[in-house]
């Protein structure tokens, strides 16, 4: 209860711009409340222009432990940070920050994390396989990295990035392909076939009559779809697939599953284990109703889907 | 319940150095949630050398909306202010900020008037009064300003400060003096005689092994005491005060009555007025144990406490 709050409560602050509609608040502070950690997550409306004086700032209270970065901020962090994960660095965005007990401040990035999570809890497969990326933004990249970096055993043998502002996918391919083994490239269309995984890190389906960001009926029939999107779930991408019957997988899941790293990052080590083994408490906040049948039941991905 | 912060909640902030201690938390956010109202406050450990940096970078979060201010920074804020109440300015320090619709930051200063409602719960005479203050720091004028602003009718008549640091006590006399229609002086002795009601304002009383801030045998038999001292109590002074057939009366009162005003300035009028209607469920989070029962039965001051 948030009457809990006493003075010894450590904070943790979730900058954004909008910050409104932000879901990491109530899942963080339903999991500080359920383990019984003495902290707390709460949102901060910065705009871009204040944002770095506010990072540097907040951090003078010393029970400001971390903070966790919503958008527009997450290319910002990387330049005011002591120290930063390989993922932050190559993707050149950051989305959390800890203080360390030297007092220094470290990031990370974790959206790729939850996405392999989430893959991983729908059983899509993506180890050693072709994977096209729609978009090539700040999300496109963190998925970017995550799928690249185990090698293409572990990880994505091959990675194409898509996306309608001419160059601005080969910055990400040529980086992310200098970084790791997979093979990272820039592709000019959005033509799906031959993948056996496509994700949409475009913001296309969150504004009511946004064109489909590719045509799903190119698309092998053996293929995934992952929309990573969270407002207007299920788009009228991830129905047009469901209407071919593809395996389309909305994008809560990738919250969920970004939970324990975090948890984890923050010295919350047991939490994260717990929240590992169940999360379906978080799930119940963050999945539309219309989704709420998946939290007992997830729709797992399997062969059957070939039509 | 704290997972009920999302990212619309509303941001009130209490720095202090330590601010581990600080009641106001837990206080704020039981009001908070009992009255609907989708905010927190939420402690940040900031030192002195920090917060002039903190304080103006914080608000750059549009969702910050005010800030509680715990000690040692009382004193910092004022020049830090775009305006600032007659209290504020007479007292020289602040401990309540709010941001204006006009996007400015304007502060005053609410400890006497806990004070007065304190009083006046206990029905402990002072108006028209004569009061010695017993110290001369950041509270001892906070309630100095609140005593002398009403008048010498409606506020004490004379007011008297002793601090055992020399000529500490003449500059809060001379300022409220100067300000207010009582007499207000600074007085070499901290002896009691010929006064109706005694402030302690010291921190003596917070150690083991203190000594007493003054002698209470010495007090007038009609004459109430006042420590607004909230740890160890009952402290050795309120028990002199008792073993006398005084009356005395422990600080915590003092946090209830401020809560009001705090709303009220905060803009969250209609819990305000709940608060005045009803405020024991505040009692009940800061009373301590032993006083619990004062919380059904206020211990009154009536002409019965006459030895």
């Amino acid at each position: 209860m948030s009457h809990s709050i006493s003075g010894s409560t450590q904070a943790y602050l979730i900058p954004g711009d909008p910050v409104r509609n932000v879901r990491l608040p109530r899942m963080f502070n339903a999991t500080f409340e359920r383990f019984g950690i003495d902290a707390v997550l709460l949102p901060m409306q910065v705009p871009v222009r204040d944002f770095a004086v506010f990072f540097k700032s907040a951090f003078l209270a010393r029970n400001v432990r971390g903070m966790v970065i919503a958008p527009p901020h997450k290319p910002l962090v990387v330049d005011l940070l002591d120290g930063c994960g390989l993922f932050g660095r190559v993707a050149g965005s950051v989305n959390v920050v800890r203080r360390t007990e030297g007092d220094q401040l470290e990031g990370d990035l974790f959206d790729g994390e939850g996405l392999i999570g989430a893959l991983d809890h729908c059983n899509i497969p993506f180890r050693g396989k072709r994977v096209l990326i729609l978009g090539a933004g700040v999300s496109a990249a963190a998925i970017g990295v995550a799928l690249a970096e185990g090698g293409t055993v572990n990880g994505a043998e091959y990675i194409a990035f898509h996306d309608s502002a001419a160059g601005k996918a080969a910055g990400v391919a040529a980086k992310l392909d200098a970084f790791f083994d997979a093979t990272v490239v820039a592709v000019d269309s959005n033509a799906p076939e031959g993948y056996d995984l496509v994700i949409n890190a475009t913001p296309l389906g969150l504004v009511e009559g946004d064109a489909l960001p590719l045509d799903v009926a190119r698309m092998d029939s053996h293929a995934a779809l992952f929309d990573i999107l969270l407002r207007n779930q299920p788009t009228p991408l991830v129905r047009a697939a469901w209407a071919r019957g593809l395996h389309a997988q909305a994008g809560f899941e990738m919250l969920i599953q970004q939970m324990p790293h975090y948890l984890r990052y923050f010295g919350h080590a047991d939490a994260a284990t717990a929240l590992r083994a169940d999360a379906n408490f978080l799930r119940e906040i963050v999945y539309p109703p219309a989704m709420h049948g998946e939290i007992a039941q997830p729709i797992r991905y399997h062969s059957a889907n070939v039509a």
